[in-house]
């Protein structure tokens, strides 16, 4: 099937809808990104792929990193990593303290800030050099080299991460962060800042719907089993508090930055990747929502 | 495929399994349940289907009935119910008030308990006789005439069901309950005591893994888009403060109770309802979760 | 020492002063209430009294009766009450319900909602007649017989009441409610039904500032310690989320109700109320409040 | 009148209630005390005084520490420190964090930790040695020259203080801290690792019986409302989530340290400071508690 025609309809439609949402201004290094552009990149587990719109411009991918984190620790790690989070849904960005304070420091998942950052202390014990690591990592997963994190974009979210600080700081008093603080949040504040084009973000989620193996080397990441566990926690856990949103409108396993990035993933069909700056209430792209909709919509291609 | 053999394959290791689980006592009817009786029942889309153990056996299906008061309600119902109600998981029953409260009355989704009120509420607005119409409704998903409530269940539900109580004045409070209150506990009451079998529940779901049309009869009670919508809406709202763990470990869209049923639909394919009434900490039959874990395992047959 | 002169004074600069607040709207027969009138009397344990202004208007005292009850059970039930009850201050409003929660139904004390419809409870279950008693027990710290409940105010309160009865209901689920939730509700809201004058308010909480014992009878109502004890549960736990607010400015202990009154108390030496109907936003008269914080500050009788 | 006979008379009765306390043991310097030292000492508005026991031997006074830091605020700073904290009673240490983050960054009241954070971070915008300031203001209000912080305390507290950092980082993020948190911090944690006596906190606390001026020197450090409003917050405040529990038992205005230190005024009279290690399960000195309820039975002192 050819996707270039329905990306096409459906971007000509999208015209259309008055964009009400806004770019995330927190850090200068988002605030200043041109809020017009728009890509689309999807791949088959075939190989085939289909581009559009501004596919090859670089975006900082920002919480879409947690995958790989994720990823890694879960592929890596003999430990039960589940005993240090939860996998289910974290309701409103309202609970995110309270929750963890009423779990006694067990983030709720693997996918919210301060599951995240679990994630990154258990990588500061698990690898070498965990900042290369990781990198070479998700170098790995596509064909490309120039992936690459963006300092600056690190140091800005460093500079005023205070909430992320409250987390860890209030893990850390229930003993649930293992290592120094700073070395954790650098870890942590680098991988958000990593910097890829839907291109390179379709191929690098293609093992998730290929039973865990990436199609243009063979290189086996997770067993089919947790590939599958990990589609399921991004469906119920990849939005923030719009995963039920997203997995009724859309139907399809993902994971969102506040870059304005989403990807999602059709098991034993592609990977896709979307991309428009600005960002619904919720802090997801509000295109970009829009367009997964429409096009698993017009596909029929939900998994449900 | 035939998957009695599988059945009883996962059947004989969980034999091996202590089963840990406390069967649900708050009222009698519940308690005094035998613990050890065991059903399995799944129909497929072609009519084909397959049972086990004490598929033939009457149980109270508690919670599950929420999905059939919601898809009454979703498919009559022209107004936006979406507006009285969100669709987004809903974190720890600790939370249940809290965020009640700070949703100012809005439910999280239609299947917990404050969001199954409302759909009540909409069902006495809606129809000229609830009780019955909801009945005759999930009478016509199934061959049987023999489904029904149990006015005793739900006369000790209405006596111990302070909690709920609390949970429509609240909702009152706020003016997200338009009827009198009794006149919707009612309902909500009769609802939750519905007794079926493993058979009745997996015939009544198939609709759901069938784009919305019931097999047997060619009624469209839901268009595909809606029935997909309702799928992705168990999957991620299904099993209270599990449904992360049940899409992680068995990953397809479902649907439990307290009674120790739980019903599962793999879109295009089938649905499968089981029953074992003791349950885990969270409120889900233990070894039903076990089973469905084990099946869709063994079978490959989950949608991620 | 004369007040009257003092009072007219502090009734002259209030003049000056906007009154931003809203009289109570949330059931007719306080919203029609004529916000202009302004009641003043104050009683000492010596039998001086000054009145200002409206001092003989009746109106409705609403949570002010709350000491009223507490202290009847305080002094009659045998049995710890503070076992069902604690005695700190409770936080904002919004806790209420997750307070009551955390707290596994026991409220925070005997002057929240929650607090008060326990002590109902306790009530019911120790007097032969509790409305009427209740009733008696307050004309005996007066000398008035026409004190009386008022049975429209009562039946709007317990119509509009869902999160009272969201209050009672949870704490029925945690066993914290003994008797039928109905009867328990109506002395609830028969007894915020209660209508007196200022008058009234001061004779009736003049026992407090006089060591337990009604002056013009020399009925002894509690003992020295208790009374104390009695006062200082006012002093942190009287004004809603205002207590130490009301501390702070006024420094004596009192309650208030959304009727506009307030009474206070100068342990030794006087009782006084004060009645203006508007609110402010945590639910105190606005006026009141400055009134009694320029007396205090004027005649330099706090207790701190 | 002769205290010290009393002072003896409760002390015999305590020795007969076994000290069910713990002493504090999350930083060793606390953990290692003698747990079973006792000291008092009253000192009156007239000059005459009274010891008893360990009234001589320096302690850890801890949060008593926060009156000092919010005194020197209050009569320094010219802008309204109440917009930047409250003065309410701040419920139970579970909603420390959740309270922060439902109004937005501003403390319940400045004797809470985060409160005391907010002063510290105020101090040092307005003085110029903020670490010398404190300590002279301090020792300015006995006769001691020997006063001190113990940097090991503070060095520990700093170390293990997670939950503090979780708070400033919370407020940081709602903009309620304006300097670097690690130069607030390190004031905070000075002053919680001042060490005085019995004899030397009674001393400095005795302006506050006094109407705002240090007897012996005769110096106004409050005009005397800030004076009655600074006791009246610590009546609502001083005591953690036991500020009910102090105000009705002992009924005075106090303030209460994890190092087992609480000092307690009574306006015109005098002011009394007692000290036994060992503290009760919401962090306050279980016989020093004891001592004190029953001190005021007995001289019947209370301000109610």
């Amino acid at each position: 099937m050819n996707y270039s025609k329905t990306f096409q309809e459906i971007y000509n439609e999208l015209q259309r809808v008055e964009d009400i949402g806004q770019v995330a201004n927190y850090i200068p290094e988002l605030a200043h990104v041109n809020p017009n552009q728009f890509g689309v990149h999807l791949i088959t587990v075939n190989g085939e792929y289909f581009a559009f719109g501004d596919a090859d411009v670089k975006f900082s991918i920002q919480s879409i990193a947690k995958v790989f984190s994720f990823v890694l620790a879960y592929s890596r790690v003999k430990s039960n990593i589940w005993e240090r989070m939860d996998l289910e849904p974290a309701g409103t960005p309202f609970n995110s303290l309270v929750q963890l304070e009423y779990d006694k420091g067990i983030p709720r998942n693997p996918f919210i800030n301060a599951g995240a950052i679990v994630v990154c202390d258990i990588l500061v014990d698990e690898l070498a050099s965990p900042r290369e690591n990781v990198l070479s990592f998700i170098r790995s997963l596509t064909k490309s080299s120039t992936i690459d994190y963006n300092p600056l974009v690190a140091h800005s979210e460093k500079k005023s991460g205070f909430r992320n600080y409250a987390l860890v700081n209030l893990m850390k008093a229930f003993g649930n962060i293992k290592n120094d603080i700073e070395k954790v949040m650098d870890l942590y504040f680098s991988i958000c800042s990593l910097e890829m084009n839907c291109k390179e973000l379709s191929e690098s989620f293609l093992f998730l719907a290929n039973n865990g193996i990436v199609p243009h080397t063979g290189e086996k990441i997770l067993s089919p089993s947790r590939t599958k566990r990990t589609n399921a926690l991004m469906q119920t856990c990849g939005f923030y508090d719009e995963a039920g949103q997203f997995t009724f409108k859309v139907g399809l396993p993902g994971k969102s930055g506040v870059g304005g990035g989403i990807v999602a993933v059709h098991p034993e069909k592609y990977a896709i990747a979307v991309w428009s700056p600005r960002l619904n209430k919720k802090g997801n792209s509000y295109k970009g929502m829009l367009f997964l909709e429409e096009f698993t919509t017009k596909t029929k291609l939900s998994i449900f």
